[in-house]
């Protein structure tokens, strides 16, 4: 099965771009996913095919049309109307790694990108739209957003890792961090490996590991560690879901 | 001034990719940011050019070698000694709209961009690397999240975004999400542009944006309402922040 990939766009040619290379190119070219751009302009009306006006109430910047971007948001959804279509926006539910896992078990996503100082609302209040976010920043436009939740999705397609066991032994996949990787030389700037990992002993290989990845959970993201103890949740995603990991 | 950016990738072709394109990309060609991409591989010494090897301990994937990493770091540091050195990691801490803005202010930064497993641990644990996540999910590599980081600072350098203000008024600058936007046409599938918008009266509209703001943050991100609130910190880049910003 392919994972189709529909981006709704002002910048069609930034796609595939880095996903074109690589693990995700390698992935594209053997036909596990599918991207199509879709230029939002193609779905403007005028003779400017104008996409953009000046918001109301005054302030800086441009505000993309509601009844342009809802005929590009019908277009996709017409298209592929059992993918979930997701909107890039720093005011949208932080991404994260059980919904990545959810999407690329579905058959596909469509895109819509932003630009300039965002969407006319109504075309939310109008629109069976999933706003997301990938972090508390703010990016030039909604396409960067759109390369990393293809990524994250992408790699955990069928096939697309080489070891199977490689998506499940990472960070999140368990509610924590990941613990430190080691390899060779034995001995660098004369800081040697852990003992425990040349032991060979698995059982204690396994118990060092998720105790370390315990102690930088512990330590580098209290709000991670709170949750994956059970403790009532204040952080991003977590206060809309049910489940420890996400 | 310009922003220089060194990006430390196995993967240079993906620069500046969609950076090269709309706003970044006439910053890039503006001067106003630079671009180079480091080959990793360069600083490979054996004659297969290699950059990784098995994890110690056992386990699927590779792991990036430190003594090969750390030249290639100490090659950037040395090019660029006064622009911090990041490392893309789902380990590292969230990046926020704060530290975007202080990088924004400085020389530029130099990104080491990860693949496979991860780095070896004795490579931050031997030198000055900062390591930042830019959410809680998967990539295939830190490519994507060098882009994220990159387009985030570069919109904040001087000259970039049309309008001044423009920074100014969005999601995180004052700790919130940022209100809803409306634009033309006044009535869309029956769905008018709110009143306050169209009244002409800039107290009442700044009022009422406010409001908006609050409202959606308060219900979207309990996590940041509390923080802007400067109720006690949960959240993952609070923990080690001061700022109700952050």
């Amino acid at each position: 099965m392919t994972f189709a990939a529909q981006i709704l766009t002002l910048y069609p040619e930034m796609f595939p771009g880095p996903l074109g290379i690589s693990l995700a190119g390698r992935a594209l070219a053997d036909g596990r996913w599918s991207c199509s751009p879709i230029q939002i302009r193609d779905f403007a009306e005028d003779k400017h095919k104008s996409v953009d006006d000046t918001p109301a109430g005054g302030g800086a910047g441009m505000v993309l049309r509601a009844d342009v971007l809802a005929r590009a948001v019908d277009h996709a959804l017409e298209a592929q109307p059992n993918a979930p279509l997701l909107a890039m926006t720093p005011r949208g539910r932080p991404l994260s790694q059980t919904r990545v896992r959810d999407l690329a078990a579905g058959p596909g996503v469509s895109i819509l990108c932003g630009r300039f100082e965002g969407f006319d609302q109504r075309l939310f209040d109008a629109r069976p739209i999933e706003e997301v976010s990938i972090g508390d920043y703010v990016l030039s436009g909604g396409e960067i957003g759109a390369f990393a939740l293809l990524d994250a999705c992408i790699r955990l397609l069928p096939g697309v890792m080489g070891a199977a066991s490689s998506g499940e032994e990472e960070s999140f996949e368990d509610g924590l961090l990941e613990y430190p990787h080691y390899t060779r030389p034995q001995i660098w700037e004369g800081r040697t490996i852990p003992e425990v990992l040349r032991s060979g002993d698995h059982a204690k290989i396994a118990a060092w590991r998720k105790a370390k990845a315990e102690e930088i959970t512990r330590s580098r993201r209290p709000d991670l560690w709170e949750r994956h103890r059970g403790v009532p949740d204040r952080s991003p995603s977590g206060a809309r879901r049910e489940t420890k990991e996400d």
